[in-house]
């Protein structure tokens, strides 16, 4: 399967060179850097930078200028999961099969390395972007990862999830939970890829809106997973939704219309990604398999 | 005292600018915007603005031009308080005479306000800087800002800072922590100002050597407050150092040898700054007026 290939190709790319941002351990600082390399590469999947540089090559032709911000979108993410797993947040032992963050390095240090992945994502945008001769849609990419990570994007998302444990909450909240904790460094994901690549206004709207079926698309199937999940593929155990009694798209709509609603994203999706021809087609399998994932 | 009125005249723009950053507070977001809030407005000096300010002044003649910048670093400065009253780190439950915010808030709510702010100096710089027809220097600053606080600055700080707690370190280990801790950004905040108000490369070696004394002069300053200060004043109780078992410049050298460092310190600023004659006068009798607050 060429497009597995592919996949492989960015993720090998992708570690390497998030692995070189990493070289200072004999400093006094050793402590929080090893604690942001333990979650950094405690296997994630590298989703949001194979967005980018999919989003990228759409457009661009020189793949490598887009590692800093698709290794800064990777950065955020794994800041976000160290702090939502924190004891005051999800309170939550285990992540991918591997102990969290806290249970590793003790909470003081664990917020400190979710502060430092943030505020290191942003040095290598910003170290980046100063590198060039003309840095306007570097310094555009970077404003769109910043905006969807910040109070009215990802950490809005995660402070109305907070709120929201132990209550049955509206559609119209959950919808912003999921817009705004998942949605959006995904979309942001995919309009800085394309903004890197050269893309124009026109095309951000798209991926503006594959983004926000992905990431909507990708939020229901993770609730399935709760649900229905393997735990040992997972690595994480099931139920845990239900016993924070936690709103979720299966416990408002149903299993059935959780599966539709998936289905529908994604064709919706693919009608987007149409406009692309072959060129949109690795991002329409990924999309797909996505949905069909079981971890 | 004109010094005194130049100051306020800092200090109220600041304040002005600051309060028109956050207008969304119907949004499903609002929790983490009043807590971001309650901290940013909780009785803070806005020295780093006021350093930042002052250093654009004495190259540039357009001061708002330098404000969102003065806005991030005080937020960034805001969050790491935040941040470090936490239980897993100071555990502190009063700052300014106030409660902190977790008390207030909730733990959940006061990491995700830090991350909050963190994250929105960001954006605030970022949006500027992409206003700009060039933005070289704005990327530039925001750069010098984004080094300070991270891993290699604040947080390396904040992480020696935390693993020194109850032991006795090394006098190169405790001013590490003082320059990372409390002298980077202080630095960057004089660095930035000068660096957007047009300065050259000798004056910003110039702000970086005054900044690091400034910073390591105001940290034990504050150690010295922490033993002889008076809590009425301060704002909150005294002693929590050495009840911490913290390594200090006092209790490393004593009261006297600490007095007199910051005596040493505070004349290297005032012959740093003679260079520019009538123009660091602000700068020169705020040194001075900062080694001899009770407060």
């Amino acid at each position: 399967m060429e497009w597995k290939q592919q996949l492989r190709g960015y993720t090998d790319l992708m570690n390497q060179y998030l692995d070189g941002l990493f070289v200072n351990e004999k400093a006094p600082n050793k402590t929080v850097v090893e604690a942001m390399k333990y979650s950094l590469f405690a296997g994630g999947k590298r989703l949001r930078p194979v967005l980018m540089m999919a989003a990228y090559e759409l457009f661009g032709k020189d793949l490598p200028e887009v590692l800093p911000y698709a290794a800064a979108i990777e950065m955020i993410h794994t800041y976000s999961l160290i702090h939502d797993d924190l004891p005051a947040m999800d309170n939550d032992d285990f992540r991918r099969g591997k102990l969290t963050n806290h249970k590793v390095f003790g909470e003081g240090i664990a917020i400190l390395a979710g502060d430092g992945l943030l505020n290191y994502a942003y040095e290598v945008m910003l170290r980046d972007a100063l590198s060039k001769a003309d840095s306007k849609r570097y310094i555009q990419a970077t404003y769109e990862v910043a905006t969807a990570s910040g109070i009215n994007g990802m950490i809005g998302g995660q402070t109305v999830d907070l709120e929201s444990e132990n209550k049955t909450i509206s559609a119209d909240l959950l919808e912003y939970i999921h817009l705004n904790k998942t949605a959006a460094i995904i979309t942001a994901s995919l309009k800085a890829g394309a903004i890197i690549g050269g893309a124009q206004e026109a095309d951000c709207k798209r991926m503006e809106a594959i983004g926000n079926s992905l990431g909507l698309a990708f939020q229901i199937q993770d609730d399935i997973l709760d649900i229905v999940g393997d735990q040992a593929k997972l690595g994480k155990k099931i139920g845990s939704d239900e016993e924070k009694h936690k709103s979720t798209y299966p416990s408002l709509y149903g299993l059935e219309a959780s599966y539709n609603k998936v289905r529908e994203l994604t064709e919706a999706i693919c009608n987007n990604l149409a406009f692309y021809g072959e060129g949109g087609l690795f991002l329409k399998v990924l999309s797909s398999y996505l949905m069909e994932r079981e971890s």
